[in-house]
Protein backbone atom coordinates (compact mmCIF):
# COMPACT_ATOMS: atom_id res chain seq x y z
CA UNK A 1 0.00 0.00 0.00
CA UNK A 2 1.28 3.72 -0.73
CA UNK A 3 2.07 5.60 1.89
CA UNK A 4 -0.68 8.02 0.71
CA UNK A 5 -3.90 7.18 0.78
CA UNK A 6 -5.26 6.06 -3.21
CA UNK A 7 -7.85 8.24 -4.23
CA UNK A 8 -10.59 5.89 -5.33
CA UNK A 9 -13.58 6.84 -7.49
CA UNK A 10 -16.53 4.37 -7.01
CA UNK A 11 -19.68 4.03 -9.05
CA UNK A 12 -22.24 1.48 -10.01
CA UNK A 13 -25.41 0.84 -12.01
CA UNK A 14 -27.43 -0.49 -9.42
CA UNK A 15 -27.90 3.64 -8.25
CA UNK A 16 -26.18 5.59 -5.18
CA UNK A 17 -28.88 4.48 -2.95
CA UNK A 18 -27.46 0.65 -3.28
CA UNK A 19 -26.76 -1.51 -0.50
CA UNK A 20 -23.82 -2.78 -2.76
CA UNK A 21 -22.05 0.91 -3.49
CA UNK A 22 -22.40 1.53 0.90
CA UNK A 23 -20.59 -2.14 1.71
CA UNK A 24 -17.85 -0.98 -0.95
CA UNK A 25 -17.39 2.37 0.06
CA UNK A 26 -17.92 1.42 3.31
CA UNK A 27 -15.14 -1.09 3.44
CA UNK A 28 -12.60 0.78 0.46
CA UNK A 29 -12.96 4.28 3.29
CA UNK A 30 -10.16 2.68 5.41
CA UNK A 31 -7.58 2.53 2.84
CA UNK A 32 -8.21 5.28 0.60
CA UNK A 33 -10.07 8.35 0.11
CA UNK A 34 -13.11 7.36 -1.62
CA UNK A 35 -15.50 9.60 -4.11
CA UNK A 36 -18.58 8.36 -4.78
CA UNK A 37 -20.23 9.31 -8.38
CA UNK A 38 -23.34 7.19 -9.22
CA UNK A 39 -26.52 6.98 -11.29
CA UNK A 40 -29.45 8.50 -9.23
CA UNK A 41 -31.69 5.07 -9.86
CA UNK A 42 -31.31 2.05 -11.10
CA UNK A 43 -29.77 1.71 -15.03
CA UNK A 44 -29.05 -2.02 -15.00
CA UNK A 45 -28.62 -3.67 -18.54
CA UNK A 46 -27.70 -0.46 -19.66
CA UNK A 47 -24.85 -1.67 -21.61
CA UNK A 48 -22.37 1.20 -22.65
CA UNK A 49 -25.64 3.63 -23.02
CA UNK A 50 -24.10 7.50 -22.43
CA UNK A 51 -26.33 10.40 -22.57
CA UNK A 52 -26.18 12.94 -25.45
CA UNK A 53 -29.37 14.35 -26.26
CA UNK A 54 -31.07 15.09 -22.85
CA UNK A 55 -28.88 17.25 -19.96
CA UNK A 56 -27.37 15.51 -17.63
CA UNK A 57 -28.35 16.75 -13.55
CA UNK A 58 -25.95 16.14 -10.70
CA UNK A 59 -27.01 15.94 -7.10
CA UNK A 60 -25.44 15.54 -3.85
CA UNK A 61 -26.20 12.41 -2.12
CA UNK A 62 -26.07 11.65 1.85
CA UNK A 63 -25.73 8.32 2.97
CA UNK A 64 -26.44 8.76 6.87
CA UNK A 65 -23.39 10.02 8.79
CA UNK A 66 -21.62 7.56 6.20
CA UNK A 67 -20.75 9.27 3.46
CA UNK A 68 -21.37 11.84 0.80
CA UNK A 69 -21.41 11.34 -3.16
CA UNK A 70 -22.96 12.89 -5.95
CA UNK A 71 -26.43 11.26 -7.84
CA UNK A 72 -26.18 11.62 -11.84
CA UNK A 73 -29.37 11.63 -13.57
CA UNK A 74 -27.77 9.52 -16.42
CA UNK A 75 -25.67 5.87 -16.67
CA UNK A 76 -22.76 4.55 -15.54
CA UNK A 77 -20.51 5.42 -17.98
CA UNK A 78 -22.18 9.00 -17.72
CA UNK A 79 -21.54 9.01 -14.11
CA UNK A 80 -17.71 8.32 -14.79
CA UNK A 81 -17.53 10.79 -17.66
CA UNK A 82 -18.86 13.51 -15.54
CA UNK A 83 -16.93 12.83 -12.52
CA UNK A 84 -13.13 13.12 -13.99
CA UNK A 85 -14.26 15.92 -16.05
CA UNK A 86 -16.42 18.23 -14.17
CA UNK A 87 -16.71 16.96 -10.79
CA UNK A 88 -13.66 15.72 -8.83
CA UNK A 89 -10.90 17.91 -7.80
CA UNK A 90 -8.78 15.50 -9.51
CA UNK A 91 -8.14 12.69 -11.44
CA UNK A 92 -8.79 9.55 -9.37
CA UNK A 93 -5.96 6.90 -9.07
CA UNK A 94 -8.84 3.92 -9.38
CA UNK A 95 -12.09 3.49 -10.52
CA UNK A 96 -14.16 0.79 -8.91
CA UNK A 97 -17.70 -0.55 -10.46
CA UNK A 98 -20.07 -2.00 -7.89
CA UNK A 99 -20.84 -4.03 -6.05
CA UNK A 100 -23.12 -5.05 -7.96
CA UNK A 101 -26.51 -7.36 -6.74
CA UNK A 102 -26.20 -10.04 -9.80
CA UNK A 103 -23.04 -11.54 -11.57
CA UNK A 104 -22.16 -10.06 -14.58
CA UNK A 105 -20.25 -12.81 -16.77
CA UNK A 106 -20.18 -14.79 -19.81
CA UNK A 107 -22.39 -12.51 -22.76
CA UNK A 108 -24.03 -10.52 -19.75
CA UNK A 109 -20.93 -8.43 -19.65
CA UNK A 110 -21.76 -7.26 -23.00
CA UNK A 111 -25.13 -5.73 -21.25
CA UNK A 112 -23.79 -4.77 -18.08
CA UNK A 113 -23.46 -1.27 -16.84
CA UNK A 114 -21.23 -2.50 -13.90
CA UNK A 115 -18.46 -3.28 -16.56
CA UNK A 116 -19.27 -0.51 -18.48
CA UNK A 117 -18.66 2.05 -15.86
CA UNK A 118 -15.24 0.20 -15.28
CA UNK A 119 -14.51 0.39 -19.63
CA UNK A 120 -15.39 4.45 -19.06
CA UNK A 121 -12.90 4.28 -16.64
CA UNK A 122 -10.11 2.40 -18.34
CA UNK A 123 -10.81 4.21 -21.52
CA UNK A 124 -10.24 6.96 -19.78
CA UNK A 125 -6.48 6.19 -19.02
CA UNK A 126 -7.48 5.30 -15.24
CA UNK A 127 -6.94 1.25 -14.02
CA UNK A 128 -10.65 0.25 -13.66
CA UNK A 129 -11.95 -2.99 -11.75
CA UNK A 130 -15.86 -4.10 -12.01
CA UNK A 131 -17.25 -5.96 -8.85
CA UNK A 132 -20.27 -8.30 -8.70
CA UNK A 133 -21.86 -10.70 -6.07
CA UNK A 134 -22.96 -13.46 -7.54
CA UNK A 135 -26.85 -13.62 -5.83
CA UNK A 136 -29.79 -11.70 -5.87
CA UNK A 137 -31.25 -12.95 -2.17
CA UNK A 138 -30.44 -11.72 0.94
CA UNK A 139 -26.73 -10.56 0.17
CA UNK A 140 -24.11 -9.66 2.05
CA UNK A 141 -21.53 -7.94 0.14
CA UNK A 142 -18.72 -8.08 3.25
CA UNK A 143 -16.59 -11.10 1.00
CA UNK A 144 -17.27 -9.61 -1.89
CA UNK A 145 -15.98 -5.65 -0.43
CA UNK A 146 -13.03 -7.05 1.57
CA UNK A 147 -12.05 -9.02 -1.66
CA UNK A 148 -12.15 -5.32 -3.92
CA UNK A 149 -9.74 -3.90 -1.47
CA UNK A 150 -7.23 -6.66 -1.81
CA UNK A 151 -7.81 -5.96 -5.57
CA UNK A 152 -7.15 -2.33 -4.92
CA UNK A 153 -3.23 -3.13 -3.58
CA UNK A 154 -2.83 -5.36 -6.29
CA UNK A 155 -3.83 -3.15 -8.97
CA UNK A 156 -1.99 0.10 -7.74
CA UNK A 157 1.37 -2.26 -7.60
CA UNK A 158 0.96 -3.97 -10.84
CA UNK A 159 -1.11 -1.61 -13.26
CA UNK A 160 -2.98 -3.40 -16.01
CA UNK A 161 -1.99 -3.56 -19.62
CA UNK A 162 -3.65 -1.57 -21.62
CA UNK A 163 -6.76 -1.06 -22.84
CA UNK A 164 -7.97 -3.50 -20.08
CA UNK A 165 -9.87 -3.64 -16.77
CA UNK A 166 -10.53 -6.74 -14.27
CA UNK A 167 -14.52 -8.18 -14.16
CA UNK A 168 -14.51 -10.09 -11.00
CA UNK A 169 -17.22 -11.86 -9.81
CA UNK A 170 -17.23 -12.89 -6.16
CA UNK A 171 -19.57 -16.07 -5.37
CA UNK A 172 -22.38 -15.94 -2.36
CA UNK A 173 -20.33 -17.85 0.24
CA UNK A 174 -19.20 -17.04 3.72
CA UNK A 175 -15.00 -16.13 2.79
CA UNK A 176 -14.34 -19.35 4.62
CA UNK A 177 -16.35 -21.28 1.96
CA UNK A 178 -15.08 -19.69 -1.11
CA UNK A 179 -12.78 -21.52 -3.24
CA UNK A 180 -10.31 -19.61 -4.27
CA UNK A 181 -9.20 -17.12 -7.18
CA UNK A 182 -9.73 -18.26 -10.67
CA UNK A 183 -8.07 -16.68 -14.01
CA UNK A 184 -10.87 -16.85 -16.50
CA UNK A 185 -12.29 -16.04 -19.62
CA UNK A 186 -15.36 -14.54 -20.76
CA UNK A 187 -18.30 -17.08 -21.12
CA UNK A 188 -20.29 -17.50 -23.96
CA UNK A 189 -23.63 -18.82 -22.38
CA UNK A 190 -26.16 -17.47 -24.60
CA UNK A 191 -29.65 -16.17 -23.08
CA UNK A 192 -32.50 -17.80 -24.53
CA UNK A 193 -35.11 -15.03 -24.72
CA UNK A 194 -38.62 -15.21 -24.26
CA UNK A 195 -41.30 -12.27 -24.87
CA UNK A 196 -44.18 -12.29 -22.53
CA UNK A 197 -47.21 -11.16 -24.59
CA UNK A 198 -49.84 -9.23 -22.48
CA UNK A 199 -52.81 -6.92 -22.56
CA UNK A 200 -52.43 -3.61 -20.81
CA UNK A 201 -56.14 -2.24 -18.89
CA UNK A 202 -56.41 0.24 -22.09
CA UNK A 203 -56.81 -3.29 -24.08
CA UNK A 204 -53.36 -2.41 -26.10
CA UNK A 205 -50.50 -5.16 -26.19
CA UNK A 206 -46.74 -4.86 -24.56
CA UNK A 207 -44.64 -7.32 -24.03
CA UNK A 208 -41.83 -8.01 -21.25
CA UNK A 209 -38.86 -9.54 -21.86
CA UNK A 210 -37.64 -12.43 -20.18
CA UNK A 211 -34.82 -15.13 -20.48
CA UNK A 212 -32.62 -18.09 -18.93
CA UNK A 213 -28.97 -18.20 -19.17
CA UNK A 214 -28.58 -21.21 -21.45
CA UNK A 215 -25.93 -23.30 -19.78
CA UNK A 216 -23.02 -23.97 -22.35
CA UNK A 217 -19.91 -26.00 -20.93
CA UNK A 218 -17.39 -23.74 -21.79
CA UNK A 219 -14.80 -25.52 -20.32
CA UNK A 220 -13.35 -25.07 -16.33
CA UNK A 221 -11.47 -21.78 -17.64
CA UNK A 222 -14.65 -20.39 -17.82
CA UNK A 223 -16.32 -17.31 -15.58
CA UNK A 224 -19.44 -18.75 -14.98
CA UNK A 225 -18.05 -22.10 -14.79
CA UNK A 226 -15.48 -20.85 -11.58
CA UNK A 227 -18.35 -19.23 -10.39
CA UNK A 228 -20.53 -22.46 -10.12
CA UNK A 229 -17.70 -23.99 -8.24
CA UNK A 230 -17.68 -21.79 -5.57
CA UNK A 231 -14.04 -19.63 -7.04
CA UNK A 232 -13.38 -15.90 -7.28
CA UNK A 233 -14.00 -15.40 -10.80
CA UNK A 234 -11.63 -12.53 -12.16
CA UNK A 235 -11.60 -12.01 -16.13
CA UNK A 236 -9.13 -9.28 -17.59
CA UNK A 237 -11.78 -7.61 -19.93
CA UNK A 238 -10.31 -6.12 -23.32
CA UNK A 239 -12.18 -3.32 -25.08
CA UNK A 240 -10.39 -3.69 -28.64
CA UNK A 241 -13.44 -5.74 -30.34
CA UNK A 242 -11.24 -6.32 -33.58
CA UNK A 243 -10.95 -10.38 -34.38
CA UNK A 244 -7.64 -9.88 -35.26
CA UNK A 245 -7.68 -13.62 -36.34
CA UNK A 246 -10.09 -13.65 -38.74
CA UNK A 247 -8.45 -10.16 -40.58
CA UNK A 248 -6.31 -11.80 -43.14
CA UNK A 249 -8.71 -14.61 -44.00
CA UNK A 250 -11.55 -11.86 -44.39
CA UNK A 251 -9.20 -9.49 -46.47
CA UNK A 252 -7.92 -12.49 -49.06
CA UNK A 253 -11.89 -13.51 -49.20
CA UNK A 254 -12.99 -10.28 -49.99
CA UNK A 255 -10.80 -9.07 -52.31
CA UNK A 256 -11.56 -12.51 -54.12
CA UNK A 257 -15.09 -11.85 -54.19
CA UNK A 258 -15.16 -8.14 -54.83
CA UNK A 259 -12.39 -8.47 -57.58
CA UNK A 260 -10.63 -6.24 -55.57
CA UNK A 261 -7.05 -5.26 -55.58
CA UNK A 262 -5.60 -5.54 -51.99
CA UNK B 1 -26.96 -15.36 -54.94
CA UNK B 2 -29.03 -18.29 -53.83
CA UNK B 3 -31.87 -19.44 -55.66
CA UNK B 4 -34.77 -18.50 -52.94
CA UNK B 5 -34.45 -14.55 -51.76
CA UNK B 6 -32.42 -14.74 -48.66
CA UNK B 7 -34.97 -13.66 -45.89
CA UNK B 8 -33.32 -10.30 -44.24
CA UNK B 9 -34.12 -8.43 -40.80
CA UNK B 10 -33.19 -4.49 -41.18
CA UNK B 11 -32.72 -2.34 -37.85
CA UNK B 12 -31.00 0.68 -37.32
CA UNK B 13 -30.78 3.05 -33.86
CA UNK B 14 -31.73 6.38 -35.76
CA UNK B 15 -34.97 5.13 -35.60
CA UNK B 16 -37.34 3.74 -38.21
CA UNK B 17 -38.54 6.84 -39.76
CA UNK B 18 -34.52 7.53 -40.53
CA UNK B 19 -33.54 7.96 -44.01
CA UNK B 20 -30.45 5.80 -43.65
CA UNK B 21 -32.81 2.60 -43.48
CA UNK B 22 -35.48 3.46 -46.08
CA UNK B 23 -32.18 3.68 -48.37
CA UNK B 24 -31.10 0.37 -47.35
CA UNK B 25 -34.41 -1.41 -47.72
CA UNK B 26 -34.82 -0.07 -51.42
CA UNK B 27 -31.84 -1.35 -52.12
CA UNK B 28 -32.00 -4.82 -50.49
CA UNK B 29 -35.37 -5.30 -51.63
CA UNK B 30 -34.23 -5.97 -54.91
CA UNK B 31 -32.35 -8.89 -53.79
CA UNK B 32 -34.37 -10.09 -50.73
CA UNK B 33 -37.50 -10.47 -49.01
CA UNK B 34 -36.57 -7.60 -46.07
CA UNK B 35 -38.65 -7.05 -42.52
CA UNK B 36 -37.72 -3.90 -40.82
CA UNK B 37 -38.08 -4.10 -36.88
CA UNK B 38 -36.48 -0.86 -35.28
CA UNK B 39 -36.82 1.32 -32.39
CA UNK B 40 -39.54 4.27 -32.62
CA UNK B 41 -37.14 7.24 -32.21
CA UNK B 42 -33.53 7.68 -32.43
CA UNK B 43 -31.72 5.53 -29.96
CA UNK B 44 -27.82 6.71 -30.52
CA UNK B 45 -25.03 6.17 -28.37
CA UNK B 46 -27.66 3.52 -25.91
CA UNK B 47 -24.31 1.05 -26.42
CA UNK B 48 -25.60 -2.11 -26.13
CA UNK B 49 -28.49 -1.48 -23.91
CA UNK B 50 -31.76 -3.89 -23.34
CA UNK B 51 -34.97 -2.87 -21.51
CA UNK B 52 -35.55 -5.17 -18.66
CA UNK B 53 -37.75 -2.68 -16.17
CA UNK B 54 -40.24 -1.21 -19.16
CA UNK B 55 -42.69 -3.08 -21.36
CA UNK B 56 -41.77 -2.75 -24.75
CA UNK B 57 -44.47 -1.86 -27.25
CA UNK B 58 -44.55 -2.77 -30.72
CA UNK B 59 -46.48 -0.50 -33.85
CA UNK B 60 -46.93 -1.32 -37.41
CA UNK B 61 -44.92 1.77 -39.60
CA UNK B 62 -45.69 2.24 -42.72
CA UNK B 63 -42.83 4.29 -45.26
CA UNK B 64 -45.44 5.12 -47.61
CA UNK B 65 -46.01 3.03 -50.60
CA UNK B 66 -42.44 1.32 -50.09
CA UNK B 67 -42.83 -0.96 -47.03
CA UNK B 68 -44.00 -1.81 -44.08
CA UNK B 69 -42.31 -2.65 -40.57
CA UNK B 70 -42.76 -2.81 -36.73
CA UNK B 71 -41.63 0.31 -34.60
CA UNK B 72 -40.41 -1.05 -31.19
CA UNK B 73 -40.32 0.88 -27.94
CA UNK B 74 -36.49 0.37 -26.98
CA UNK B 75 -33.33 -0.26 -28.09
CA UNK B 76 -31.81 -1.56 -31.51
CA UNK B 77 -31.12 -4.76 -29.51
CA UNK B 78 -34.65 -4.66 -27.65
CA UNK B 79 -35.66 -4.72 -32.01
CA UNK B 80 -33.50 -7.46 -32.92
CA UNK B 81 -34.44 -9.67 -29.90
CA UNK B 82 -38.07 -9.57 -29.84
CA UNK B 83 -38.31 -9.30 -33.98
CA UNK B 84 -36.30 -12.63 -33.78
CA UNK B 85 -38.31 -14.03 -30.94
CA UNK B 86 -41.84 -12.49 -31.22
CA UNK B 87 -42.48 -10.99 -34.51
CA UNK B 88 -40.75 -12.98 -37.29
CA UNK B 89 -41.92 -15.65 -39.23
CA UNK B 90 -39.15 -17.35 -39.38
CA UNK B 91 -35.24 -16.94 -38.36
CA UNK B 92 -33.41 -14.48 -40.57
CA UNK B 93 -30.70 -15.04 -42.92
CA UNK B 94 -29.11 -11.95 -42.16
CA UNK B 95 -29.72 -8.85 -39.40
CA UNK B 96 -28.20 -5.40 -41.36
CA UNK B 97 -27.89 -2.58 -38.88
CA UNK B 98 -27.89 0.68 -40.56
CA UNK B 99 -27.54 2.80 -42.55
CA UNK B 100 -26.23 4.93 -39.79
CA UNK B 101 -25.82 8.63 -39.60
CA UNK B 102 -22.39 9.24 -38.68
CA UNK B 103 -19.17 7.28 -39.09
CA UNK B 104 -18.69 4.33 -36.12
CA UNK B 105 -14.98 3.85 -35.90
CA UNK B 106 -12.81 3.59 -32.85
CA UNK B 107 -13.72 3.95 -29.67
CA UNK B 108 -17.34 5.11 -31.28
CA UNK B 109 -17.52 1.16 -31.77
CA UNK B 110 -18.44 0.88 -27.71
CA UNK B 111 -21.14 3.36 -28.24
CA UNK B 112 -22.53 2.26 -30.80
CA UNK B 113 -26.29 1.18 -31.07
CA UNK B 114 -25.90 0.25 -34.73
CA UNK B 115 -23.59 -1.85 -33.75
CA UNK B 116 -24.94 -3.30 -31.20
CA UNK B 117 -27.71 -4.19 -32.99
CA UNK B 118 -25.77 -6.10 -35.41
CA UNK B 119 -23.83 -7.84 -32.11
CA UNK B 120 -27.47 -8.96 -31.37
CA UNK B 121 -28.13 -10.62 -34.38
CA UNK B 122 -24.80 -12.29 -34.22
CA UNK B 123 -25.26 -13.03 -30.42
CA UNK B 124 -28.37 -15.26 -31.56
CA UNK B 125 -26.18 -16.83 -34.29
CA UNK B 126 -27.60 -14.86 -37.10
CA UNK B 127 -25.20 -13.33 -39.72
CA UNK B 128 -24.84 -10.09 -39.00
CA UNK B 129 -23.73 -6.90 -40.19
CA UNK B 130 -23.49 -2.75 -39.26
CA UNK B 131 -23.25 -0.45 -41.98
CA UNK B 132 -22.44 3.32 -41.56
CA UNK B 133 -22.03 6.47 -43.55
CA UNK B 134 -19.32 8.72 -42.43
CA UNK B 135 -20.89 12.18 -42.36
CA UNK B 136 -23.76 13.99 -41.08
CA UNK B 137 -24.21 16.48 -43.17
CA UNK B 138 -26.48 16.04 -47.10
CA UNK B 139 -25.82 12.40 -46.64
CA UNK B 140 -26.25 9.86 -50.10
CA UNK B 141 -26.94 6.95 -48.84
CA UNK B 142 -26.68 5.57 -52.26
CA UNK B 143 -23.11 4.42 -52.26
CA UNK B 144 -23.20 2.81 -48.71
CA UNK B 145 -26.77 1.06 -49.50
CA UNK B 146 -25.38 -0.75 -52.94
CA UNK B 147 -22.20 -1.89 -50.90
CA UNK B 148 -24.58 -3.58 -48.32
CA UNK B 149 -25.96 -5.55 -51.05
CA UNK B 150 -22.64 -6.79 -52.05
CA UNK B 151 -21.67 -7.51 -48.70
CA UNK B 152 -25.07 -10.31 -48.45
CA UNK B 153 -23.91 -11.95 -51.06
CA UNK B 154 -20.23 -12.46 -49.53
CA UNK B 155 -21.78 -12.60 -46.37
CA UNK B 156 -24.03 -15.42 -47.54
CA UNK B 157 -21.80 -17.33 -49.85
CA UNK B 158 -18.94 -17.28 -46.87
CA UNK B 159 -20.34 -17.07 -43.46
CA UNK B 160 -18.89 -16.12 -40.50
CA UNK B 161 -16.45 -16.77 -38.13
CA UNK B 162 -18.29 -17.22 -34.15
CA UNK B 163 -19.07 -14.82 -32.46
CA UNK B 164 -17.73 -12.00 -35.32
CA UNK B 165 -19.75 -9.58 -37.24
CA UNK B 166 -18.73 -6.83 -39.67
CA UNK B 167 -18.24 -3.20 -39.32
CA UNK B 168 -18.51 -1.45 -41.95
CA UNK B 169 -17.76 2.36 -42.50
CA UNK B 170 -18.67 3.95 -45.71
CA UNK B 171 -16.90 6.90 -46.54
CA UNK B 172 -18.81 9.97 -47.54
CA UNK B 173 -17.81 9.98 -51.59
CA UNK B 174 -19.75 9.63 -54.99
CA UNK B 175 -19.07 5.62 -55.91
CA UNK B 176 -16.39 6.82 -58.57
CA UNK B 177 -14.54 8.15 -55.59
CA UNK B 178 -14.16 5.43 -52.84
CA UNK B 179 -10.48 4.27 -53.08
CA UNK B 180 -11.40 0.79 -52.18
CA UNK B 181 -12.05 -1.08 -49.21
CA UNK B 182 -9.39 -1.25 -46.10
CA UNK B 183 -10.17 -4.54 -44.02
CA UNK B 184 -9.16 -2.79 -40.75
CA UNK B 185 -9.07 -3.25 -37.03
CA UNK B 186 -10.51 -0.64 -34.51
CA UNK B 187 -8.45 2.25 -33.42
CA UNK B 188 -8.80 3.70 -30.30
CA UNK B 189 -8.52 7.44 -30.88
CA UNK B 190 -10.44 9.03 -27.59
CA UNK B 191 -13.16 11.48 -26.96
CA UNK B 192 -12.35 14.30 -25.07
CA UNK B 193 -14.78 14.78 -23.53
CA UNK B 194 -16.60 18.11 -21.96
CA UNK B 195 -19.12 19.35 -19.63
CA UNK B 196 -20.74 21.96 -20.49
CA UNK B 197 -22.38 24.09 -17.34
CA UNK B 198 -25.55 25.76 -17.71
CA UNK B 199 -28.29 27.40 -15.73
CA UNK B 200 -31.77 26.43 -16.44
CA UNK B 201 -34.46 28.88 -16.40
CA UNK B 202 -36.06 27.68 -12.68
CA UNK B 203 -31.93 28.36 -11.72
CA UNK B 204 -31.02 24.91 -11.46
CA UNK B 205 -27.69 23.59 -13.12
CA UNK B 206 -27.63 20.91 -15.60
CA UNK B 207 -24.69 19.51 -17.98
CA UNK B 208 -24.24 19.12 -21.50
CA UNK B 209 -22.05 16.40 -22.57
CA UNK B 210 -19.91 17.39 -25.39
CA UNK B 211 -16.58 16.36 -26.99
CA UNK B 212 -13.88 15.85 -29.78
CA UNK B 213 -12.26 12.73 -31.02
CA UNK B 214 -8.66 12.87 -30.34
CA UNK B 215 -6.83 12.32 -33.32
CA UNK B 216 -4.12 9.12 -32.70
CA UNK B 217 -1.88 7.77 -35.27
CA UNK B 218 -2.82 4.21 -34.55
CA UNK B 219 -1.15 3.03 -38.20
CA UNK B 220 -3.08 2.76 -41.61
CA UNK B 221 -4.31 -0.12 -40.98
CA UNK B 222 -7.33 1.59 -38.55
CA UNK B 223 -10.90 1.99 -38.97
CA UNK B 224 -10.73 6.09 -38.91
CA UNK B 225 -7.59 6.31 -40.70
CA UNK B 226 -8.89 4.11 -43.96
CA UNK B 227 -11.95 6.51 -43.58
CA UNK B 228 -9.96 9.12 -44.06
CA UNK B 229 -8.23 8.21 -46.90
CA UNK B 230 -11.18 7.40 -48.52
CA UNK B 231 -11.82 3.69 -48.25
CA UNK B 232 -14.74 1.71 -46.92
CA UNK B 233 -13.33 0.01 -43.74
CA UNK B 234 -14.62 -3.17 -43.04
CA UNK B 235 -13.41 -4.43 -38.89
CA UNK B 236 -14.61 -7.76 -37.94
CA UNK B 237 -15.62 -6.70 -34.67
CA UNK B 238 -15.79 -10.22 -32.15
CA UNK B 239 -17.83 -9.73 -28.74
CA UNK B 240 -15.59 -12.19 -26.61
CA UNK B 241 -13.90 -9.27 -24.59
CA UNK B 242 -11.17 -11.75 -22.94
CA UNK B 243 -7.53 -10.26 -22.77
CA UNK B 244 -6.13 -13.74 -23.55
CA UNK B 245 -2.41 -12.15 -24.11
CA UNK B 246 -3.15 -11.27 -20.23
CA UNK B 247 -4.52 -14.35 -18.44
CA UNK B 248 -1.31 -15.78 -17.48
CA UNK B 249 0.53 -13.21 -16.43
CA UNK B 250 -2.47 -11.78 -14.19
CA UNK B 251 -2.91 -15.50 -12.80
CA UNK B 252 1.22 -15.74 -11.71
CA UNK B 253 1.12 -12.25 -10.30
CA UNK B 254 -1.96 -12.68 -8.52
CA UNK B 255 -1.08 -15.79 -7.21
CA UNK B 256 2.03 -14.52 -5.54
CA UNK B 257 0.34 -11.43 -4.69
CA UNK B 258 -2.36 -13.27 -2.84
CA UNK B 259 -0.40 -15.97 -1.54
CA UNK B 260 -2.79 -18.19 -3.62
CA UNK B 261 -2.07 -21.55 -5.19
CA UNK B 262 -2.63 -21.45 -8.98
Amino acid sequence: MTKTKPYILVTNDDGIAAPGIHALVLELQKIARVVVVAPDSEKSAVGHAITLSDPIRVSTFKKSDYWEGFAVSGTPSDSVKIAVSALLERRPDMVISGINLGSNAGINVIYSGTVSAATEGTILGIPSIAVSLTTYTEPDFGPAARFAVKMVDFVLTNGLPERTLLNINVPDLPESEIAGVKITRQGMANFAETFDKRIDPRNRVYYWMDGKKEELDDGDDVDDEAIKRGYISITPVKYDLTNYEYLDTLRDKLAENLNWKK
